[in-house]
């Protein structure tokens, strides 16, 4: 694996590499960890790499790279940067033969993301989307359930992806991880929007196995003098004729990560909460509610493949982003030039994901701009 | 205390009933509990009631217990029949010097309530709508801590009322409760609308000290054959300029009375769940969350006054309305005529709660039925 | 209902007032609610008492209830002081041909519950121990489901009775409940061991429908200068050959009224918290746990005798005592001279319950004094 | 790393493996896995090791590995065998120069760890115990919490370990981790006592910063023919005067992992619990309870070390294991020849513990067989 981005004062770099380091498949090799190659430089270092192979630009990176022997250089590309720095990389990488995994919201633009979708498709290559939360293994359980017609058919969702961290301007104080997120022009047109609403729809379109095909948005930027949205909440319609809300907000002061999600169905409803992930509450009108926990024996075959531990041995977010490295790397061991992966039978987000991802941000803010209720995606 | 409505095979009336009776400061003597004199007698009967006090009309039990002693007649009537048979009884009452407790949504529409309102503010009597989730101790609690500016202006709400219990078509089966509360003809205009969306609506309001100004709503029938409302979800503005959610549905199964309430402010945040009364969550960005317990010393006076027992001695629903009973009774002590009680001095619901909620039924289903996002209040 | 006990400045004749009033059969006729006539007078009068009946002796009560028509004096007392006075009137009703509910533990020793037990047996009367918790709906579901055999053979039970209000010396400040309860003339030999130990104990015999039949307990008092036990832990050994621990201790800073109950079988468990009662989760080793819930339609009709709401609307402390009043007023009603009322038909803790618990306060002290590990109650 | 046992077929290897894995600090470069050579071949080459570094017994290894350059061979040894198998490779890569870190409890018997004491501390080489229960953040929390004398003096500890797994007789059927466990051959002399009870004593000093002294314990083998105890419960006595309850059991059918620290002193309580692990709950007499959190910005430094993410994503027991870890791997990197390295300064449990763990197995079996109460550790 080499990566791109991750530099040691950012969040999300490392969560990749321990992610990817945990169930020993994966050895991080190379990298461009920084657009100073000062800082790219002394993380790799910290990361015992071969000094060789700490480099200064992706471009540098993957001509590199390439001409290694194919037994030595990186399998794939890791790209971890802010939004704006996902598209060229990831073109870049698959163009020159990479594999690529890919933080989200996957481009800076609709536009984007359909560009790089092209250019995934020609090059045959595996691209996975790291939407985290389809990794736990209760997101895998609470599929297999609705798919199973468990529930009886899906009526109705509530997704909700809360956090506190931005409720105070801490953009203004330098913070990188602020900073960032709330410039346009690194995080494209969606604040919270991009960062957790992506999240959320993907999640609720991913457990239900169906799509959002219309929404009713309010965008809000709470915080004066933010640029983009912090707080949002919309109406979803499902192609499967379910609707509910989704909500995305980072200003719910003293709210830590708290997504969750509920889903209703004809004949009973479930619901998950990532802050304690390895249980799925099943809700019944004619019987006993049902607590489901990850690595028990009854649990279905995606659950357990997606469990390291017994049951009650927690696993956490790290685990969750372990499970998309290990489908992701699975893929990779399995390419074949010439033989596209069917990232389904993997069970990892792809370049589709991403894709519906920018629709729906961009639908998302015209709802919010316009009078009328509804915006088609 | 007489009551109209509340037979035997009916939910809310021994709930009533119950709570009145629990503090020890109010008698039940007299009632006419269903339209049907036998079953009225029956009811009565079953209630030890004098059997001379046990009406057959509201008309009756009215002109009887006018003609009665003061200190024998009954002081007040509680009214607990479905909605469509909330005015006229109340206007009855009041047009004949009787203080009035009354079941909630208030009337069957906006005029109507427009016009009890008329009727309550000319007699100067006692009116008490049993919005019950108020009369909880923690709700107390969040109102106060609110309006400490403990949590700093308050910018989000989302509050949620919950239930399963009409998922299928239970009116078909001739259950009583599921029968009237899917008739617009006795139920009014809105289905869950009015039997919980308004609740959840006068506990945000409650707690926040803000009123709805204004809402975008989508008013489902998911239930086939359903003639009114029974999933509703909608943004709502508030007049502080807080915005939020408010989702009110009945179709969830496996859910049961599950109501909630979480409030953010620019300091911290606030969370609790009906189905656990005694707890209220605070959370903060800087500190530990706190698990503020009812009964426990440090709570507020206002908190204190609704409790009974000390902290770990859970009480529920039925203390809830008994609360709301016993301040309703103290203004009736109080009362003096010619001198307008101040039912917020006592703090009970009244007739502009019960216009405010028969004013948010109406504006609901209008942004339901309308392209546009907003409907003012 | 004539009441011995429970002045304006106490706890727990106001839980009992509540708890019989609240179902509308039971009617607070009479009293002598403290030693001192004075404060007997106010608490009387404040409960709208005719000032006849309010009395200053239960001597005094007693004759003159006596005296008074069938219909009209009071059916039973309920007996609410301090343990060194339940004794007395409990006799001297009980000889008068008045049935009796009293507060637990029932005397002051075991050789005063042998000698009252005498006295119930030979009056033929109605009497009730008020072991409130086994009024909860969700213990009488835990119990039917023990019964049932659902958990297969019973072999571990952990019960434990955590307060935290006596961790400090609140006896010395005047506070009343402490007072009493801390001095060994009033309270009897146990401290914590006669105010919660006695509850766990029962709980414990009453779930399992077994005895302890064995006990090793290390007793303590904690906080310096206190002369009875504030802390006590024990094994015990049960009829059925299942073992465990019980725990009672009120030093245990923070901590409210955390009475809580997990037993287990060969084939499952179940756990019982009080400060949520309205929960009752079982553990199976090979499918999800299940959440039991009060008010449920699947519940047992044990349970569903016991609640007076839907699922959701959460019932309470107040509600449990009232589950005990309302089975002991049946019995009463039911009561026809010469024919011996049978405690387990109405389901409600009785005379034997009482001569029990003494029983096991004095085998605990006994164990706790000795070198030995075990001692036989 | 080289590591002895960890076969493909056992649980704890990989979660060592894993564990030491996740943060890119160890790796692992060569084992003995089993001791059939296919077997420790073919979990060699699943570990992409270099097949000549899969040994065939701990002695090859060792010799193997000393003969390498000192800066291709391994650093240490981790040790992941049955508990028969621990003493002899320890003291072997003890006295050829290799760090050794451990899994509990460290041998067989008190005997052999007094012997293994006096090798390491001959050595003076780092000897890490893996004890894992001390690497949760909220762990350290507590421990911090303590010390600073926030709860005031402690005076009540309740630990428990609950587990179900051994609830039917698992050994019969052949699976791996019941039948060593359950055989005193390999297990020595306590079963769940030394599998897990010595988790439970370890946390409890861990966090109290105290010993105990001495024990009163019933142990019993439940399950029918099981040959060692699988339910334990013991009255504890610390050296600073506190006093509690300790609980081991693995017949609690329907349990997972469910251990659990509460702890009280004279201002206050604590609760933990291990399968919600990220949460420390404080309880208090006049102020709300607080519910601490880790990786929020208030938490100790203690607790901030040992995380990898921001708050509300959730960290578990693979990392809680990681941390002892990274703890150990500093020692290592921070180690020089002839000068001690201090556990304490590190934060890791050492061989000290070990020698405790093993002799309260041997008290608390002492005293489970004599009838007197007390016994001495």
């Amino acid at each position: 694996m080499g990566m791109v981005g991750g530099g040691l004062d950012g969040f999300i770099g490392a969560v990749h590499r321990k992610a990817a380091a945990m169930d020993g498949q994966i050895e991080l090799v190379c990298g461009v960890f920084s657009s100073d190659p000062k800082k790219s430089k002394a993380t790799g270092d910290s990361l015992y790499l071969d000094p060789a192979r700490i480099y200064s630009s992706y471009e540098e990176m993957i001509k590199a790279e390439k001409k290694l022997p194919a037994d030595q250089r990186m399998d794939f590309v890791s790209i971890v940067t802010p939004n704006h720095m996902h598209f060229a990389p990831a073109k870049a990488a698959l163009e020159n033969g990479f594999h690529v995994i890919i933080d989200k919201p996957m481009t800076l633009s609709l536009a984007e993301a359909k560009k790089l979708k092209q250019v995934a498709d020609k090059s045959g290559l595996v691209f996975a989307l790291t939407h985290t939360y389809t990794g736990y293994p209760m997101i895998k359980e609470a599929r297999q359930l609705i798919k199973s017609g468990k529930l009886g058919k899906v009526r109705k969702v509530y997704v909700e992806y809360i956090q506190g961290w931005l409720h105070a301007p801490l953009e203004k104080t330098g913070q990188k991880q602020a900073s960032w997120r709330s410039d346009p022009k690194k995080s494209g047109l969606g604040g919270a929007l991009g960062d957790i609403g992506t999240h959320a729809a993907n999640l609720a379109e991913y457990i239900t196995g169906s799509s959002i095909t219309e929404l009713c948005a309010e965008l809000n930027s709470v915080v004066p003098g933010r640029l983009l949205d912090d707080d949002d909440m919309m109406f979803v319609h499902f192609d499967n004729g379910a609707h509910g809300t989704l909500i995305a907000t980072q200003i719910a002061a003293g709210e830590e990560n708290n997504l969750s999600i509920r889903v209703y169905g004809e004949k009973g409803g479930m619901e998950w909460r990532q802050e304690e992930p390895n249980t799925l509450l099943l809700k019944w009108p004619d019987k006993a509610k049902e607590i489901y926990r990850s690595g028990m024996g009854y649990t279905s075959d995606a659950s357990k493949q997606n469990t390291r531990t017994p049951s009650g041995h927690p696993e956490g977010y790290l685990e969750a982003f372990a499970n998309l490295y290990v489908a992701f790397a699975k893929a990779v061991r399995d390419y074949k030039p010439g033989k596209k992966i069917d990232p389904a039978k993997y069970d990892f987000p792809d370049v589709d994901d991403g894709v519906k991802g920018m629709a729906f941000i961009e639908a998302a803010i015209k709802s919010s701009k316009g009078k009328q209720k509804w915006v088609k995606i």
